[in-house]
């Protein structure tokens, strides 16, 4: 009669601080896992049988041992690591995704942090048992062009009321993802590099629409990393409109915005190399 | 070389507010609109040429007007009424989707209101020009059981360690999502048929585990409403752990729990009929 | 040289569930308990000696173990219990402040229950070691009114814009709390009765400003609630702008409204009986 | 029988973004500001009449305004221009307070920005006509310390359980602000200056409890910026427990931490120059 879907379960958001310990000049890496399992849990659905089940704790439990037995590098690794284990470990898991956000920290002293509270750096990794894909990416970089942006020739009806503009400030905040085919030498580099093609082609880009920014960003990753096929960016538009001071008798010729907070533009969207390998689950 | 994937642009999170006053009792629709429309977007993606692309604010402004002249009855019309409208009137836009979260409110007296505060109910609607998808829902709808749960039986590894119990609390927070294969003749009274469906199964479920649960308040849906063929859940698991009070001299027998945020179970699924048609983007 | 100002220390946000379970009609008391000492306090500053401290987790420890022995009643109650504790106990503690939220539930069968999701119902206790202030209270009660509100005849300068309306929507988020002169006999009836005589008098009220709906709403809690000697409320004007749909050749006649974000205005104001004690300390 | 207590109006989060466009290296200042104002206002709440009122919309109007005519140096200078424009431009108006938060951008390119996403820059300023009173300060400033952190030797009541401990990972997410005597010549650097005695305290304190931490990072802003009369500090103790690797064979010598949510320790304090001059409602 009725059927069960697809379905998975797991332990969302163990945040975990690993420290190295090297002689004086202490390291930290501070991440935040979730990891999700399937298989074989129809009769956990249908009767609460939980023998094909490993409890949400005890891969809260995994996540840490693994962070003192492995350290933690780079976060696509760790998140491998992880999701090899489940599968590899137990018959009844057939699939695992992990998903980890990294929260970046600068030293101040040899034991002393402060955190950078810029960009949160994400991966996202699936493993069948089989293959293992991992995209990489970003989310809440927060970008403001004060020129070089326009916005006209736009489709008009009878509720279109925006004036053309041929000079705007644009600004977002930048959620990316890239997806690797293969695996860079060093996800470090990596993800340093993709995240400066995302900022310098924000800032070089000539921009008629946010979607040919978009697109900027998307081609500029995948021109500097080899091994990235696709990258997908959410970028919400967000509006900073300027301010009508003429009733003050001022002008306002580009000096005072209200930055809005809602509604704003979305705009959402993909670049591929044209020979990119199908992406299957990856960005489920 | 690269190419342009998937992709959809609008207006996020249009906050309107509808009012209608049939005399001194007046009535309110509180909705926050999302709306995204795709089409033929290579050009501007590629070059910046904004010609097939209906602004965003030509969508805002759509779903005020659209408020006064048609009135807001069941969120699903309206979002169908909005999905149509941008699909049939534009040549370059092919396809729209349309997200709406409406906030209930009760009558403190005629023209007086207090906001409900609970559930969140949700619709989303495509439309590609020749069928349109509705899936109904809800969110943040926090419901919890102080008995009748068990979590025993399940796998063990090196990593185990979380002892099996034959009673404990269990809470979550449910976002359902409910897909129509028809529609009903009325919307309101199926949102309410549904909500009262996933109440009930919580309730009256003795949980084996929070999936079983999961199943059978998806599966109560699909009895209860007839023209819904799929049913997804998001439930979070959100850990009431009992207190050790043995160090004080103190029993616990099930009285009193410490509430915790993070990390938390989180378990994801789907039920269907058997003879449920394909889904096509209705999720997206 | 320098001097150690006021200062206090404590465990903030302890969550705690109560349950009680009077045969198959459980009943839940849902809290965020944070906890605040002051006293002897200048050796920990300055040396870091603690010998003066009570730690922070035998504060939490203690909502725990006073949740068990005492049960929770009113939070009003439970929080003048774990005051009286702290200072009565530790001569090191001259001062304890106890902040109580508590978010209700309605009960859905005998032990199964759906979070209301209104407003938060909040208490603030003071303790000396001689005398006990308590202020209760509400937070984000959210309000609208269709009708009869006004604003005319303000002050005009060269930065005034604002046109003057004989109509338009009053929407709050109500933040009140009242100081108790003395205790009500019955904490539970006087909360409802307060929460009654805040609703009522916003719908009541016919506004010309919001500060006189709020000196409205102070006022009649101060009537209906003989104990109280003091009302604060803030009162966030949640504006409704109507929308201009002239553009589309249509009108708006109270009908469609967009509801904004930032900026609002923001009202704050207390209400007094002419012969109130003093405050002290009951409101820090 | 009932009287107005204490009361105040104002526009809360003007989101103002001024830009300055020296040729081709533009500068933005990105600010949140909020305004309130009280005075003869015993009639608008009493009976609605609004003769007293600068409507908060015209304060909004004045925010832009100024960004315009007076530019934006230091967000102490801006608040105390708004502060005294009101209380002198209007009979009315006896007090006005403003609070500006200021988002920090980085440079990317000529035009391009990437906010900084680390603390939040404030200030609180208070005028009344005849003085004007300048509370600065920062919020949300993450640090964190691997090691020199011991708690031993507190009280210990029947609720204790904490181990005392010789090392233990320290972290805090900083909010402070630092009350002038004077004013410094220059804002920027006194900000620059108060911001680096915070986290240097930090950094070279070897704690033994956090309000020894928190006491000396008051005394060095104290000490090294000259104007400064008393430092207030809001150090919630963000937990970092270890994380138990017994039952996995694994020791765990301060490498896995759980960087816990709630409850957690709150530390308050203030640290003044001995002939602080009175506050007055300086910090209200």
């Amino acid at each position: 009669m009725f059927t069960l879907g697809p379905n998975r379960y797991g332990k969302a958001e163990t945040r975990v601080v690993r420290v190295t310990r090297d002689g004086d000049a202490h390291r930290i890496k501070d991440l935040n896992v979730s990891t999700s399992l399937s298989g074989d849990m129809t009769d956990v659905h249908l009767t609460g049988d939980n023998a094909a089940v490993l409890p949400t704790d005890t891969q809260k439990n995994t996540v840490y041992a693994f962070a003192k037995k492995h350290g933690v590098a780079a976060i696509e690794e760790f998140a491998l690591l992880l999701a090899r284990h489940f599968v590899d470990g137990q018959p009844t898991i057939h699939h695992a995704r992990v998903e980890i956000e990294e929260y970046a920290w600068e030293r101040r002293a040899g034991h002393s942090f402060a955190r950078k509270g810029q960009e949160v750096r994400t991966c996202l990794v699936h493993y069948d048992g089989e293959t293992a894909t991992v995209v990489s990416g970003l989310t809440d970089l927060v970008v403001l062009n004060t020129t070089d942006s326009e916005f006209w020739g736009y489709l008009k009806d009878e509720y279109t009321t925006l004036p053309e503009t041929r000079d705007r400030v644009l600004a977002t905040a930048v959620t990316a993802r890239w997806r690797h085919a293969g695996e860079p030498g060093d996800w470090e580099a990596s993800y340093a590099t993709a995240r400066e093609a995302l900022l310098d082609a924000f800032a070089t880009t000539y921009s008629l629409s946010l979607q040919q920014t978009l697109y900027a960003m998307g081609a500029r990753v995948l021109t500097d990393c080899p091994d990235v096929c696709e990258v997908r960016l959410e970028l919400p538009n967000k509006h900073h409109f300027l301010v009508d001071l003429d009733p003050f008798g001022l002008d306002n010729d580009g000096e005072v915005y209200f930055a809005a907070d809602r509604p704003y533009g979305l705009i959402e969207g993909a670049v591929l190399r044209e020979d990119a390998p199908g992406a299957g689950k990856a960005w489920d």
